[in-house]
């Protein structure tokens, strides 16, 4: 099956006084973003790739690849305010009967066996996402205000990409927005209950949302090149 | 009350050809566990720390602290086989009446807020545990193998130091030995049910386990010496 993959790059708007948004921040000599779309494109050289930004965003990324001599193979798409109306926006594109990916673009260390974890499941089961280990204990909030113990082998971190047979997730992404939709697996499954796959995904693939967060991959990076 | 630090120093023997303990790793010019002594030092200089230490490491941190001129003023215990023993030998240094944490050795970057949270709750209201939000969506994994969508805010990540009335802690550890032990606050509630009292952690105080951590652990440093 053909291979789309939407990036969702939200964030901030770069409208006076506020910061640039991390997916445009420099991490080892160029934007987040590109890291994001070139471990796609490192997945598979004419992958299908589409790249969603807040309208005012559009401009910027566009001069950064220009400056960064980035080729403009992937589409852009402008999104919506809430994460689920711009990966509805992408979708529009996605012909059915394909895999889709839906990937963070503030992940930009995604590694190609997680990538590759995930279409895989998904050509045969119908979706997948991956997910890793929580290292800390765990505990539940209850209504009373006290908190309980739980196992932590029972939960699973989620992260990106989420990968789904295309002709299915557009069907679920025709249900109305609802705030119980964090990702996209949450918006499948409120269709199809108790039907997601989940695979192994790989810990370095940590979502940048601050400041903090570029400095660990930019450390993650070093890591990965001393280990070669 | 008097203030007294159990810090747990697990990980592997140093026999042949065993990696060496994380603890022992130099993390910005010393071992991770002197950042984790220090830190407590320097919340209060006259801190009574005790360190638990598996049998067969004791030479190799004492002489450590020769080398890198670690003044010992703190006591040695030597450890069990789980980390419930090594506490519980802990806790016979330490007297009733009185607030004891017990820490991670390999959590060396423990901020002086989280520390502070931690005894100022646990002298008004017994106990006081570290946590923090997560970041990722959460799955729980069902008896079917399936796994659910589970609302994260309902979730926090626990840390160390987790600090308690000693008299109480000390009656906790006089129940045996339970694979549901998986941290202090565990051992604590399964005689006091829905006690637990919980503070804001640090996100930065991870636990260093693997190569990896250590790498973060020092991009944090930097981090944290470029903002002041």
């Amino acid at each position: 099956m053909e291979k789309f993959v939407i990036i969702v790059a939200g964030g901030k708007g770069l409208r006076f006084n506020s910061q640039v948004p991390k997916q445009f921040l420099e991490l080892d000599h160029k934007p987040v973003l590109m890291h994001s779309l070139e471990a796609f494109y490192t997945y598979q050289a004419d992958i299908h790739l589409i790249v969603v930004l807040p309208a005012d965003q559009v401009n910027y990324w566009v001069q950064l690849c220009e400056k960064y001599q980035f080729p403009i193979r992937h589409q852009l798409v402008i999104g919506g305010d809430e994460r689920y109306y711009s990966v509805k926006n992408g979708l529009d594109l996605v012909p059915i009967n394909c895999l889709v990916a839906v990937h963070d673009g503030v992940r930009p260390l995604v590694d190609q066996t997680t990538i590759d974890n995930c279409f895989s499941m998904a050509a045969t089961e119908g979706n997948a996402i991956p997910v890793v280990d929580l290292t800390d204990s765990v505990r539940e909030l209850q209504a009373d205000g006290n908190s309980l113990h739980v196992d932590r082998q029972k939960y699973k971190l989620i992260q990106t990409p989420q990968v789904f047979e295309s002709t299915r997730l557009k069907e679920a992404y025709k249900q109305g927005y609802s705030s119980h939709f964090t990702d996209d697996a949450s918006v499948y499954e409120s269709l199809w209950p108790g039907t997601i796959k989940i695979v192994e995904g790989n810990r370095q693939n940590i979502k940048i949302t601050k400041h903090e967060d570029l400095i660990h991959a930019e450390s993650i990076i070093r890591y990965r090149r001393n280990k070669v």
